[in-house]
């Protein structure tokens, strides 16, 4: 995505953001500089920072300090990323070895708790208060989420609407955010910053289901992980609720889920239920609602450019495959 | 400690404190509200806290500012603790099961960054970005140490020097910014500010030497944990180094700690050469040092109630054998 044409109105912007990523993170400490590197060097599509920088230009601030809190999102991201893999005892992440399978679950969690103290400190150093308090609500949102996430796995008793309400908390409102903070970093009015922050929010909400249907969907060379990942660790998404709801099959989905314990078999039967009861045809089409959504609540007062790329952007969370 | 006649002068602020953090971590997530809500009233001593408290005390400001910026700062000292908790898969702390045996890493983990997210909101509302910096640099400064602490654990190669480095990046610089945030808060001088950092920073370091002593002299009804147990783990701590020293039995400990898995034969051994070797009472000899430096460095502008009850606490750290 980083190369992608969506970015070329903040390439620029981006480049620094690599660059002030990789220079926060020193410390003589070389275990922890390495592990952060690590992380940096891993990549990701850089959505957040991109967004926020995107909905920023609609105004005339100073790149500095819009840099700093561009940095300051992804760093969070970063932090949240290396708790996930410990959380998840993930092994690799888009296919390269993760920070707790290269350095262990001790390193790692220290490793994220630094990228976080690190971000409030850029952002601090910035005398932005309003920005410091909407990434704190954004780090007790996804932690709200992931927390709801773990107590419910395993639970076929979930409604569509209780996914997207995790979903939105996990995921949806970082995205809302980093839109919200960009308009507000332009200087924009309130209502045209609500109006970015639920554009952010809707298309959040479909990253999020695209990337659980991809979970069904995709190979482990797409995704760097096996498919029905999801299914396996209990965890209830779109595809799965709606596979539940079905007459046919829905009863033995149930059965599978509730024995927690999944063989190979019984998951390669998970996965053949959610494909034929049209599950991912559903998903898709939520994905559609969203981003339609998104497409609905973009200001009126937007610049030309800026409004293209954003449409760019949520057509782009429509069509991806990794 | 919270009853001890030494915070006489701030427990009517202490009580606001405690009233504060658990409304500020109220959440409509009941799993995430379980947790924070065990993790503060498992309690613990408030000696951060009461220290930027009793600082704060020399000067006017208003009790508002003062008890949110108390409260982050133990917010943050209960999220490294429930992190440390994981980090040592510990079973208890201070005789209470911990969170990661109740609610599993998982939870444990996502708590600890929930607890940080608010600690950064609610001092971000209050908008002192100074506090918000030293508070980022003492969450780095923590991680930095206990990085180098998993680093070099099992390495009898370290020196007295490389002890307190650590010690000082993991506990005295957040003691130190305790003090610091205290004497910014009462508005006092430069000088007086970093004077009362430095009564910090020695009063820190004598506390973690005391604890690394208490690991060697305690019963589990102390200190909720075995004696010894920083042996076991390959921590090298202070009357480690010391007794490494010995010409007698410092090879035989040596060999014992580059083992690595030691059984209980082993681990008695090392307790015996530990103080035998005269190591308990050479520490000891070092908190008294960093006691008197912390005495020392005393401003003489501070008012007398408070001179008095930071001499007291150097003294209760000098004490306390649990």
């Amino acid at each position: 995505m980083r190369n992608s044409s969506i970015f070329a109105m903040v390439t620029g912007d981006l480049t620094l953001v690599e660059a002030e990523l990789l220079s926060v993170i020193q410390t003589p400490v070389q275990m922890l500089a390495d592990i952060s590197v690590h992380l940096t060097k891993a990549g990701g599509k850089r959505l957040r920072p991109a967004l926020y920088l995107l909905c920023a230009k609609q105004g005339l601030s100073s790149s500095n300090d819009k840099i700093s809190v561009a940095v300051a999102i992804e760093l969070i991201h970063m932090a949240t990323l290396v708790h996930d893999d410990v959380i998840d005892n993930a092994a690799t992440r888009r296919g390269i070895a993760t920070a707790n399978a290269q350095w262990g679950n001790h390193a790692s969690v220290l490793s994220g708790d630094y990228l976080f103290a690190k971000a409030f400190s850029m952002v601090a150093a910035k005398g932005n208060n309003e920005i410091l308090r909407i990434l704190a609500d954004i780090i007790s949102s996804m932690c709200e989420g992931e927390i709801v996430q773990i107590k419910e796995s395993f639970n076929p008793d979930q409604s569509e609407a209780d996914y997207y309400d995790r979903i939105a908390k996990k995921t949806a409102d970082f995205i809302a955010g980093s839109a919200r903070m960009g308009a507000i970093t332009a200087g924009m009015s309130a209502a045209d910053t609500q109006a970015l922050h639920d554009y952010g929010y809707a298309l959040g909400m479909a990253f999020q289901i695209t990337d659980d249907i991809l979970d069904f969907t995709s190979s482990v060379q797409q995704m760097g992980k096996p498919a029905g990942n999801d299914l396996r660790q209990g965890i209830i998404t779109l595809p799965i609720i709606h596979a539940l709801r079905d007459r046919t099959s829905g009863q033995q989905l149930r059965e599978i889920i509730l024995r927690r314990q999944m063989n190979e078999a019984d998951l390669e039967q998970g996965l053949s239920i959610v494909h034929n009861a049209g599950s991912i045809e559903y998903s898709y089409s939520q994905v559609a609602r969203y981003l339609q959504q998104a497409q609905d609540v973009l200001p009126r007062s937007l610049n030309e450019p800026v409004r293209a790329a954003l449409l760019e952007m949520a057509a782009f969370v429509g069509k991806r495959n990794y």
